[in-house]
């Protein structure tokens, strides 16, 4: 296939491309990166233009622009919509990188022994959005693109996707398409390919515990004043039980059961605990009793306390009874957990075990509804005959522990269920300093989405 | 008496010379204000010459230094050894000032209806060391200083005073005194003045709780992976049970327990529970259960959380499960209770309860024994005396709870009972922002201060 070849002829060229589009600290979450995200959707916009894409455009939301891009070859033929994200999870704590964020560059890991390209959003997302506009051009110089395509890269995923929710819902007839594909998971190796088949849903808020209406003197006060930090890690602490069951009442009356050969399936998945404790220098895991670690982030939800700060955090010591305590915690959710309703039910509990001593504030930040994937659609045969062709493996269908809240946004409202065919290894260090992307895996996960056209054309007409 | 004129009309310059004090930032725990804190040194030694001592000198240590200056008229006559401190508390969080912490205002407040000083360190300590001053140099210029005069002024008292810890055990000849004259606390009121008589000890600490090796996804790893911060918010929470009795294990063996009638005079002070927490705008105390606010404050240890912090704390949300959590926790101690060996305890005890799953690091800051001081001194008395000539009414003597590690020092190495004559007001938001002191407290702590010296000598000379 001569595609095949286009790609081999031009890796060096779509190494540089990626590297100059990690150049860019496109950081959704944090304003002071506005014009940089701005100039990541430009680059995405330039692109696909360049790549061959028709109508080309800056979609303009409250927030960052989605860029879309198409290539109807025929109406009479399958299309498939590509989503992606350009914007990147910020970088902090900078100093915890051993190359800056933004300046890519090429190391060997154990992994990845052909090297890895370290940078912020090299894995997540923008080396694996970037491998479907590479093999769009590759098909589109070979004349052998056998679908129709249409490209939804949008700024707003590492923050909730807030506007993209109301550009689809605004667009349906626009976004019309057989299947979304999706490359923004990971699999469990190159040696052991898998597609992830469900994801976990996503609930974040903000607390703000308040004691006394300002900062006191510990030693005037403490003792006698209720010190909102120590109330907020009680409060905290009783949030899982001795067993690490999360204590919120209703959490889990929505929470799936599944039989034993469901499990037993789940947990025959190629995975080694010890060398994942060697990787992550861990003496033992931590999770929900009665459950293994690839149930505890496949299939159960958690709670996580993603950022906590109070009172004096400077050099040296200051005896300083704080005024108020703050907390960012999120909710993986699986599915049938509604992340709307486990906001309202954390809140109601949250303001409901605080003590009289202290005013609590309660702040959703966003959230999103978990999604599993059938195995019975013509897009999952074509990921797992794109991958048997590029690995010569079957692939493993997956439980993954992170959040793609747009997955069910395409389900719902578009009727489509996305194709979770990513590239990444678990151990890239996602939303972590020194993120990296196999650059073995970039190259074959732009073989393998071409391949997966080829075979969508042809599983979509049976 | 020429000297209460002498001050009554140099009121404007005394006040004056205390706000030029006040607009040095001299803070000792942040090492960006080293040359701020040598400043108030050298401020404080010109004030000392000016006022008249001899022998004035800024004794180096291997910190800040330590301004000596004395007045001996007669070798026979009784001696007076003055301790303050020209260093502050950090001023953050700077946001929260009403106005900026060094430049010194004056504003009227419910408590200070004829105006209080706000500015960082305007109460803890120049305000009150500064009356020392003032009231040196009235005695002085009316050649009316009934006894010798030592002044030690350090510049670490905020940071643990490791340092004059060193001085006074290698100048126990030079700082030979029959009394230790200390103005760093506070009274109850102008119209209920008082003298502390107990001072509770501190033990400072630090931990990090270590989880993972770096900062991981929270979807990819939540659940299977121990979060720092949820472990080091529930070992917190486990310090202290439902009633607040701190579960260290031999952390009360050493704890006083008082008759019924002591604890009945204690809690006869005046108190008004409803305004304390008005001003506080709290609804509701919180502390050991079986004790009132008064015995929480003055005859309990206590155990605070000073600062918290891991995680992601910037703006917006990010989705990440840290690699480490960190926390300064003080506890206030009660006589008898050593801080060494109550910060033995903690680290014990905190490492016994950190699951396998983490790796828990804990450092000691700096700690101070608790001091009780004795009412039957010719040095009680003397204040007794003065406050009684000042205010026209006999001084209440309390139970304090913050702590002048010191104290401890001089009664163990200088065999001096230190008297506690503070002019404060529990208002007046030591280490918080807004920290305020009385322009009346100040006038009347420098009178009262001279008339302490006259009693003195009939005392002593009993």
């Amino acid at each position: 296939m001569s595609v095949k070849k286009y790609i081999q002829d031009n890796q060096e060229k779509f190494l540089n491309e990626l590297i100059d589009l990690l150049k860019i600290p496109s950081v959704s979450a944090d304003p002071k990166f506005k014009d940089d995200v701005f100039a990541a959707a430009e680059f995405v916009r330039s692109s696909l233009e360049k790549a061959g894409a028709d109508n080309v455009e800056l979609c303009q939301t409250a927030g960052y622009p989605i860029v879309y891009g198409e290539k109807i070859i025929n109406p009479e033929l399958p299309t498939v919509l590509v989503y992606g994200h350009y914007d990147v999870q910020p970088a902090d704590p900078y100093e915890l990188w051993d190359s800056p964020p933004f300046e890519p560059v090429i190391k060997k890991t154990e992994r990845h022994p052909e090297g890895a390209i370290f940078a912020r959003g090299s894995a997540d997302d923008k080396g694996q959005f970037y491998m479907h506009v590479k093999a769009f051009e590759a098909m589109m110089s070979n004349d052998e693109l056998p679908c129709n395509i249409k490209f939804m890269i949008e700024g707003e995923e590492e923050v909730g996707s807030e506007h993209l929710d109301i550009f689809v819902k605004e667009n349906k007839e626009k976004l019309k398409a057989d299947v979304v594909l999706v490359s923004d998971t990971h699999m469990i190796s190159l040696e052991n390919p898998s597609v992830t088949v469900g994801l976990r849903g996503l609930a974040y808020m903000q607390v703000e515990v308040t004691g006394p209406n300002r900062d006191l003197h510990s030693g005037t006060y403490g003792g006698a004043v209720a010190n909102p930090i120590n109330i907020l890690c009680k409060m905290i602490a009783s949030l899982q039980d001795e067993n690490n069951h999360i204590t919120i009442p209703g959490f889990y009356d929505k929470v799936e059961t599944y039989a034993d050969d469901y499990r037993k399936a789940l947990n025959d998945a190629p995975f080694d605990l010890e060398a994942y404790k060697k990787e992550l220098d861990i003496n033992d895991v931590h999770g929900e009793a009665g459950y293994s670690t690839i149930e505890r982030v496949g299939i159960r939800p958690t709670l996580d306390v993603n950022g906590i700060w109070g009172g004096y955090t400077g050099e040296g010591a200051k005896t300083v009874l704080p005024s108020k305590a703050y907390a960012k915690i999120s909710m993986r959710l699986v599915p049938n957990q509604d992340h709307k309703e486990i906001s309202r039910l954390f809140e109601e509990h949250f303001k409901a075990i605080a003590p009289a001593s202290v005013k609590v504030k309660v702040t959703p930040h966003h959230g999103g509804q978990a999604a599993v994937v059938s195995t019975e659609t013509p897009g999952y045969r074509a990921a797992d005959l794109a991958i048997k062709e590029a690995f010569g493996k079957k692939a493993i269908p997956t439980r993954e522990g992170g959040s793609i809240p747009i997955c069910s946004l395409f389900q719902k409202e578009l009727g489509l269920d996305p194709i979770l065919l990513g590239f990444g290894l678990d151990t890239d260090a996602l939303h972590s300093p020194n993120e990296h992307y196999g650059v073995k895996n970039y190259y074959m996960g732009i073989e393998t989405i071409a391949l997966f056209f080829k075979y969508f054309k042809e599983e979509a007409s049976k």
